[in-house]
């Protein structure tokens, strides 16, 4: 599966946020950063190089900070410009069918502001919809969008959390179910372990060899409860 | 009441519906026509000028075609220029704030397309979130949408019609209860009177003076039905 992360951010050099998360992706197999006022600046955009790229991914990253609850203007020129109707509509070419669309935003502000009430009075699926109907238009898969909130002011387990959960946004299969989520790990911990990682190969295996039987015990109690729930029925 | 229209629309020269509108407003008082297109196109805004321009007005419209559930970019790069947070935020400067904002935007479906099921999934309502949440966060009070769809295959009638909506929008007080439809085209035709319309003076008097009338018989309508309504209460 190959992922297109769009990157739209007016001040792209100086966001603490935008270095980790290109960071955190740059070791990744088929997964390419693409931002947008790196590229272009206030030059015109490449539509065909751009289209090029889209088709060539199966999932595509919106990633922005929240400015006036939509993407900065980057990314709204990119849209108006290389998402012609013809191009796009899933009842057209629809060059974007059965992709997916992921959205990985960064906030100021605590995920509880995103609520009727709180600060910003509206949800954060609410203020997706324009790009959701954009993925409905287009027959594309909308993915719940990625929201990392406040990141100055995060721990260095949240980091860590974040590093994982951004990760798995850009490459598990989605949706990220319990199982989904348990495999992405212990295939990244194979990698872990099968590369640079020889130091510490014996760890390594006791924690693959631990979720995996974790996983086995999980898919057994699954069977377990089916079972029960069938005798209940009959 | 001033009325400050932010058009966006980058073919704005070519758009009937946007030369439909500008002829509609052309002899309203207090009402500024500002076309970001047409007074910046690739140049960066003169982000003073604007503020000027917002600080004077009382009621303020985004005008644009729909474009992916959204304004054209030249609405994002000028509100990401100029509504800084300082100047705009009603808990910082505030300088927007008890100021109205509207939307008219016109779209290529009819409007029944706005809905979960139909072909745009999401109501105007839905798309429109990330306005009415500036206007929240803004302090300002956030119009009703006016829509204007399918303009191209619209009847003479249907032309008529929005001709005064829309004048309504940009100078009626709001909200707009029948009541104050009524009084607004009162208000008008006694302008047309006092005009260059001298030849159909008589005329335009018999109307003044139905509409009047009629609007006596609502306000006795009402206070016979409020009559009724407290008896029912004793």
């Amino acid at each position: 599966m190959k992922t297109l992360i769009v990157v739209s951010h007016p001040e792209f050099q100086d966001s603490i946020t935008q270095a980790f998360l290109k960071t955190s992706q740059a070791g990744l197999d088929d997964v390419t950063w693409h931002c947008l006022d790196e590229i272009y600046g206030s030059d015109p955009i490449d539509i065909q190089a751009e289209r090029e790229l889209l088709n060539g991914a199966d999932r595509i990253i919106f990633q922005f900070p929240l400015y006036w609850y939509s993407a900065p203007a980057s990314l709204k020129i990119w849209e108006d410009d290389v998402l012609s109707r013809a191009y796009t509509y899933a009842s057209e070419e629809g060059h974007l069918k059965d992709k997916e669309l992921g959205i990985v935003t960064s906030v100021g502000y605590p995920k509880s502001a995103f609520a009727a009430g709180a600060s910003q009075s509206f949800s954060i699926s609410q203020i997706m919809i324009p790009y959701e109907a954009l993925a409905k238009q287009a027959g594309m898969k909308f993915m719940k969008p990625l929201v990392i909130a406040q990141f100055g002011y995060s721990t260095d387990e949240e980091k860590s959390q974040l590093l994982v959960d951004y990760q798995m946004y850009l490459t598990a299969k989605y949706p990220f179910s319990f199982n989904e989520r348990e495999t992405w790990m212990i295939q990244q911990l194979k990698k872990l372990a099968s590369g640079n990682m020889k130091n510490h190969q014996q760890e390594l295996d006791l924690i693959i060899q631990e979720l995996e039987t974790g996983q086995d015990d999980l898919n057994d109690l699954k069977e377990q409860i089916n079972l029960i729930r069938n005798k209940e029925e009959d």
